[in-house]
């Protein structure tokens, strides 16, 4: 048998981690020949409904599942792990303000990063999925010096898949026809779709809509989807999040297809003029479980200016975080 | 491109409905090669919520998810269905009498079964998952006489992995290390689970664990499992759930694996002495698509006593919507 591989899931009696912990169980992340032992972290007052979501997690009886870790307590929690979803996250509260959001999630990604830096195996791999997650992604990265900061992603690939969605609907295209999608910045409203590379059965997607649907009606409609899922729902996106962090991670591990690409935050190393350090959502390649950026893209003057306001928004929210890095 | 199968989830946007949707377009029911369309089964008031899960589901961008229909609408809901997954039912509200309970269930599954009957596919497969299933089933299917009844079944799947789950955690055994297990009779705390031919790495699971225990703790731990995950979770079993009717679906259409069999409540037809007509779990085998009743078991004077209790409260289900059938 191979050896199981150890997951951890933070936030994991949540709404996102309880659409993952089932799907990761059920082989959806790593592959139907993967065992998997699942760690579930929650805060102490949710330790109660995590006991609920490890009963049901074995009352699967899922074949690849191997062992749950359930706990409170980071050093265990993530002891040994393989593949850390970093989902658990401070909400914004009524009257909070941007700054002081920042700041309170930076008391939980530091520590987690830290633990992680401590406990986890050398070639962990994590995805922050609990926002503000790029700059929650650069605190964890910060805190773990033993680690390679390109250990550290956080996930655009929810707005990647958001606005294939968008595209593929505008165009009676089926998404799979869809390639070269590209989410750039960060995972927030300033968050920049940009289809200018994007194809659809091979043939320019930008010759098939017109660029004032494309300005006007797609890029906000995928930068404020998460506001119209709430509406709807009642509820904030959770299994389509879940999804997204399920395709992240086997991206990640298993490779892009031949002529595509996905859409992840890493830290920026100084390419397409970005600053570097910050965590920035850019065009990748993954192949043998590493990701390469996808490099000599133009970039045009309209793709430039949506570029620097969410640059702009990233930097400020590591300026608010300054002494956490 | 294989033609995408059409699969219904009633009850939609409800707990279950939304575990389950998400892991049927990601192929864990029918393969990572049968495309599939959704239809997403609601009442009204449900509606505005339905449309948030169609949003989450195009926003994952599943490969083999090739449409959605969402509605009120049984006929439309159901028109060309290849699988139906009856999920929504009536809950037991605070002072109901079950009688009430069943009754009320009636006039949902009666008129589904009639719009299965006048517009799904005549090869359908039909699961019913909402309580009281068994009496529910048997509803439905009397409501599509030109349906075999053979093609209405009722999930004891949960019941069945709890089961296995629960003895794999006693004996220190993996659940796939644990063969034959039988769920007999009724959805609910008077089922019987029985492991007198249940095999643990082939050798008999009854010699692994003691009388007492399997009476005392065993049976009604699994009769009560579901109380058990409300008290934890504060929430009832939702992943776990459609986690069961994804492996009942799966294994009444690839089969059961040799030497083992499964749980399901199926049409009694005479066999083990069951009262014809209300809808018995019982062990079945699985192959080319349909199902055949394991034949033959011993039954001790023990398993004939439980088989008797929950075949009289089926029996009484059944007396309480005889004007239904």
């Amino acid at each position: 048998m191979t050896a199981p591989a150890r997951v951890a899931i933070t936030g994991a009696a949540g709404n996102i981690g309880y659409a993952l912990a089932f799907r990761i169980a059920a082989g959806d992340m790593l592959g139907p020949d993967q065992p998997v032992i699942l760690h579930l972290l929650e805060i102490p007052p949710a330790l109660g409904a995590l006991s609920g979501v490890t009963m049901e997690l074995n009352d699967c009886a899922f074949p690849l599942l191997h062992g749950i870790v359930g706990t409170a307590d980071t050093g265990e929690g993530f002891d040994g792990v393989d593949y850390a979803l970093l989902v658990g996250a401070k909400p914004r509260g009524k009257g909070m303000e941007r700054g002081d959001l920042i700041a309170d999630n930076g008391k939980i990604f530091g520590p987690q990063g830290k633990a992680i830096n401590d406990n986890a195996s050398p070639d962990i791999r994590v995805l922050v999925v609990g926002n503000p997650a790029n700059t929650n992604c650069l605190i964890a990265a910060s805190s773990a010096p033993k680690l390679d900061r390109r250990q550290f992603t956080a996930m655009t690939r929810l707005d990647h898949n958001r606005a294939i969605s968008q595209l593929a609907e505008k165009t009676s295209a089926h998404s799979t026809e869809i390639a070269r999608m590209t989410i750039w910045g960060n995972h927030s409203a300033t968050q920049y779709p940009d289809i200018s590379n994007c194809t659809i059965e091979g043939a320019a997607a930008a010759d098939r809509v017109d660029d004032g649907w494309y300005r006007e009606t797609f890029i906000p409609k995928v930068q404020k989807r998460g506001a119209e899922i709430i509406g709807a729902r009642g509820a904030s996106s959770a299994a389509s999040a879940a999804s997204a962090a399920i395709d992240h991670v086997r991206t990640w591990v298993h490779g892009t297809p031949d002529g595509d690409w996905t859409s992840m935050g890493v830290a920026a190393d100084g390419g397409y003029g970005i600053e570097e350090g910050i965590v920035f959502s850019r065009p990748v390649t993954c192949a043998d479980g590493d990701y390469t950026v996808v490099p000599d893209l133009d970039i045009s003057d309209f793709s430039r200016e949506r570029m620097n306001a969410t640059e702009a928004e990233l930097r400020e929210e590591r300026a608010a975080v300054e002494d956490l890095l």
